[in-house]
């Protein structure tokens, strides 16, 4: 296709998918489109393992990673050990997450001892660990590296231009894209209010114009991937026509068949619409878009306690949705009430379960059908 | 064009224009779109006199009326006089308001006496009160009769079906529109949460395919207008491409020149960005989409009070909002602080003040832009 995003990443179709799950990112990228690999809270070993394997199931297509590092969290440029860390959290919030599962019939006295794991995803969030992700990635031969929250870390910057690998951020208002092209970001994952996990406010549908208006005015021609809501080929094309130049996906793949989502997620997410998303900042202390469940629904109650500052809200949220995961998937009925994960709105849009590959291709024909259609309202 | 939207209702260009100022609606009407007259709290005599009017100045072209009656509110049915309702608004909520506006030096006087116009509003949203407007409705050759909230009314589809005149109705759930399919509605709004004034939380990007998905999963084809952040042309080709039959917009009128907005109001959202509005159930008692002010910020801060069913809030609301729109385009700067009015997040992509029938042009040759770019993405 004739899309900037497709010169630059030697890539077929512009669709790129951003996935925890190796085997979406391979699947993916032979299917003509990128995958992107979600590299938060791997160990080095752990990374090297997850991109051997990517590496040698790709088919030679090419892939990339994508890393977290907020530009404003608790601890950041500090050194805090694990136990500061988790000495810090209120007894109230404990006790409420505590309160949640109990109400479900869960037993709790296993939050303790898993608090420490969570402090890991906490230290990765901090730019040390980043740096070492960071590292890593480069020893592949990735195609793009990305950063989802700020501004991307100098060092991410200087390593992509010294690779000669195009640099990707995500933004969530036209200010902030705005800052990011001006720091030397490649391309802009422009993600509007409706996207899984962490995300603004503005809607998609808005954003992507807005954000195409301003970079004309500053006259620069980094190109955009729209982002937030988007599930289908005729929503990418929506996107293509409003000056986006591909689409980057995260929710669609969560129901795939390679996808390692918790199988009664995956069901939930089957059945769900649109409306049965929540912005929260119950899950990692900051905005983030997350199917409903009675979990999120006690921490947005009158009463329920504020959410702390990154990191240490998901010290208090994960040890919690771990126990959720595990029970829900031996068929314990409270765990699989409160079961939720990341979601975007599109999620009222994937109804039926299919390969990465078959995605892909939907994609690609819905995208056809939509250029048609709006060819045709043109004529006659 | 080639759309049902245009041959339904005999126009050129499948831009609708909700605005409650005649001479945007004439004026859109003119250039090739319909005008669609918001007529809420309206006397019969003065609606009469607002569609004699636009009837004069539309060219022969056609136009619509919209009214709103919501499916549920206090006192539906019921008779109720302006002084019992007056009656059953909270002291703290009175108080609420007189401080805001005394915190901005505003004289807060006058607002008891101004309370009984604001339940004239309140009467026009009962029943009885719409059908005394729905009848003046029908006196002219209108071509389409809209209802903005909810299901409309029996009356209103008897007489849309008696005089062969579509009946459209504004929706803001997959669920809703399914319900609207059934009883009988021939265009439905799909309105995203991105709308200005009343609106649900699904982004237009999500809501407009999935209830496209819906009405062919029931068979229907009854026509989608998308609504909600749509203020340009490429906005408009990206709905059409997710399977719209065109575009209804309210927001993108409010800065025309024709149009009665406050002047003070103009001029901020001439200059605001997408993350200047808030959805708030401050103003009616349901949520909707205003530009943000110190008045909104007063009400979703902590501690503000509950905001009181439809129709009390409003005679709450209006009154004050009334004085600081008379105030502020005096100059007093306590009311030009606080003024604000209901819009969509479009309101960023807002940036020029035009008249309505070069916004209409606009729209034309963006849409055409948009087309080409989109089909462009398919060669090379």
């Amino acid at each position: 296709m004739n899309s900037p995003i497709c010169a630059m990443l030697d890539i077929e179709f512009p669709l790129l998918a951003f996935s925890h799950c190796r085997d979406v990112v391979a699947a993916v990228s032979k299917a003509g489109g990128m995958g992107v690999f979600g590299a938060v809270n791997l160990s080095p070993d752990r990374l090297r393992e997850e991109l051997d394997w990517i590496d040698a199931h790709a088919g030679g297509k090419p892939y990339g990673v994508d890393l977290i590092v907020p530009n404003t969290f608790q601890g950041k440029g500090e050194k805090h050990d694990t136990g500061t860390l988790i000495s810090s959290i209120p007894q109230e919030h404990k006790d409420f997450a505590a309160g949640i599962l109990a109400d479900h019939d869960i037993e709790t006295g296993d939050l303790e001892k898993s608090r420490g794991m969570s402090a890991n995803f906490a230290k990765n969030l901090r730019e040390e660990g980043a740096a070492t992700s960071l590292e890593v990635a480069f020893e592949y031969p990735i195609k793009l590296i990305a950063n989802a929250l700020g501004v991307p870390p100098q060092a991410m910057l200087d390593l992509g231009r010294h690779h000669d690998i195009p640099v990707a951020a995500l933004v969530g208002a036209k200010e902030h894209a705005v800052a990011q092209v001006n720091a030397g970001v490649d391309i802009l994952v422009v993600a509007g209010g409706e996207a899984g996990g962490h995300c603004g406010e503005v809607s998609t549908m808005v954003l992507v114009p807005e954000v195409a208006r301003a970079l004309r005015e500053i006259g620069a021609e980094t190109p955009v991937l729209a982002a937030g809501g988007i599930t289908t080929g005729e929503q990418m094309a929506a996107a293509m026509a409003m000056g986006a130049a591909g689409a980057w996906c995260g929710s669609v793949w969560l129901t795939t068949a390679e996808a390692e989502t918790n199988p009664i997620v995956k069901e939930k997410m089957l059945a769900a619409s649109s409306r049965d998303t929540v912005r929260s900042r119950s899950r990692t202390g900051k905005p983030s878009r997350q199917l409903r469940s009675p979990w999120t629904d006690a921490w947005e109650a009158k009463g329920a306690p504020e959410p702390l500052p990154m990191p240490l809200q998901s010290m208090v949220s994960e040890p919690a949705l771990r126990q959720i995961d595990k029970l829900s998937q031996g068929g314990h009925q409270g765990a699989k009430d409160l079961a939720t994960y990341w979601v975007g709105q599109g999620v009222g849009l994937m109804n039926q379960p299919m390969s990465s590959g078959q995605v892909v291709q939907q994609f690609k024909e819905e995208f056809a059908a939509a250029c048609e259609r709006l060819s045709d309202s043109l004529g006659g």
